[in-house]
């Protein structure tokens, strides 16, 4: 691995570049409120509703930042990527939208909706098994082979000031806050909050929450450097992923604390939010309301800002159901 | 049943009134767009969202409006109505925030969860049997011994007028609208719909969408006369009430047509819009869409605004499981 010097991070100007980029391609998104769960937290909370997002996720602001950030040339070959759902359907959607090739790296136990909408949205999916190392195997033979432009989930500098423009519209929107809470897997959202709030707001306080099962970010926090594992069982599918050299900067640097939930916190907050927001959300967005439930001391009397971060679940597979 | 002449019917300046009046009770719901949808249907529809609605469901503005018009006097022996679910909760509601109690007969088979939710703003649930006669019966004798103001589910100017407020959200966030679409059980959705645009767009054609198994606006909209039935059965289980003189006078002034769909093809709908838009909505709200689907001529080109009219459904039972 290069030594932090070497490592190429965006900066609040690509942030605010990427924005203009994608505008044409993504939604600014709304957020919304509820009583409920600001009587039940004694926060004042805003949940910044990326469920909504084109594509169902984040993952199409920093997709999108990535391929239309492309040279006529490198997007000709088309771009590809390795994720666990919504990065990949984000980039098959972000290349559909400038007309080129996405291949897309996924899991054979990825969920098939996510499978069916990579291929709804002209991307090609090519399976590998569900596990860190054999995902980058196969995927190396797939740039090989193509020439495609690599686009990796989270720790690309294109991606990560692309989802910086997520808090950039909920501090414009919003004004001051006290902190902002996004679930964290890869820490490509984590790190675009720390990128943009440090310039835009940087007494705003940001946590990651984490699901306990999967708690290599919380692991690498308490001990200085990267934790990884290499296929973690949680019902939060889209926060297995291990930091990476670029989102780990911006952790360490910037981020207040690594809040944890464990699997039924987490779908008992899922299905709060259901009942009471009326939004369909993933596992994954439900952490960050759990780990607000369990310490609400962090919370309680501020203005905090909750990503979100995806809405595309399988209906048939919801996890109350038995 | 007295003559037209002698119906107490809302004006426009009633709803212009209720706005002002219920302002601090209700949202001001976002309304959503959709590429997938506009693509299958060929409109551009917008998706007025009241499922994001205090308590669920619009009827929190009715419900808001008749409470907040009470005298003192008339509040003090507070509120009763009876309601399949969502006017009944929104009236505890409405009511909890004036202080004053509320009495709700519901139908015995409806979602414990609507059950629990109108206790929890602190009405009280008298319950009926699952049929309009026995519910007209129960409540007959709640009103006598409490001598509460009875706030009709829709059938009521107050409620109509609050109602009205919802299309007026639309025209003044979206301008000009071809169509409005909603779905009609009772009619007071409807109503305030054809009150509000019949003055602040007479333009704008009115559709009302029903459960083909509870057709009985679209009978009585082709006979010329009210007809109802006792307890038909559908999915759509907010839709399965009658018209009634107020909100027939309104359907069949200002109504372009009433639209059906299949049980089917509401379930259809509702897991399209769940799985597509990322919203949790009930039954009777995937009604326009699945009619909009069968009927494309009507609305292809138009700018369509779609009322998402509640969010309350029990995620134990949803149609799509087995």
């Amino acid at each position: 691995m290069r030594g932090e010097d070497d490592i190429d991070l965006p900066t609040f100007d690509d942030v605010a570049a990427a924005h203009e980029r994608i505008r044409p391609y993504i939604h600014r998104t709304p957020i919304l409120t509820s009583e409920t769960f600001d009587r039940m937290t004694g926060a004042k909370l805003f949940f910044k509703c990326e469920n909504f997002q084109k594509a169902g996720a984040f993952k199409a602001r920093g997709a999108s930042n990535a391929v239309f950030s492309l040279s006529d040339e490198q997007a000709a070959k088309g771009v590809a990527t390795h994720s666990s759902g919504n990065h990949g359907l984000s980039l098959s959607y972000a290349a559909g939208r400038r007309g080129i090739p996405c291949k897309v790296v996924m899991p054979r136990t990825a969920p098939e909706p996510k499978k069916a909408a990579v291929r709804g949205y002209g991307g090609e999916v090519i399976e590998c098994e569900p596990s860190t190392s054999s995902r980058e195997a196969v995927f190396a033979e797939v740039v090989a082979s193509s020439g495609a432009e690599f686009v990796h989930p989270y720790n690309d500098p294109r991606v990560i000031a692309g989802q910086g423009t997520c808090s950039k519209e909920m501090i414009e929107d919003l004004g001051e806050l006290d902190a902002v809470i996004a679930p964290i897997g890869g820490g490509g959202m984590v790190s675009g909050c720390c990128l943009t709030l440090s310039t835009l707001s940087p007494s705003t306080k940001i946590y990651a929450a984490e699901p306990q099962a999967a708690d290599d970010a919380y692991q690498s926090f308490k001990s200085g450097e990267i934790v990884a594992y290499d296929a973690p069982v949680t019902i939060a599918d889209g926060l297995k992923v291990p930091l990476k050299e670029r989102t780990w900067h911006f952790v360490r640097t910037y981020v207040e604390d690594v809040l944890l939930a464990d699997e039924d916190e987490i779908v008992d907050a899922m299905r709060l939010t259901w009942e009471r927001m009326k939004i369909v959300m993933e596992p994954s967005c439900a952490v960050p309301l759990a780990t607000i439930l369990k310490n609400k001391h962090l919370f309680a009397g501020k203005r905090v800002g909750v990503v979100v971060t995806g809405g595309n679940v399988d209906l048939d597979k919801l996890p109350w159901m038995k």
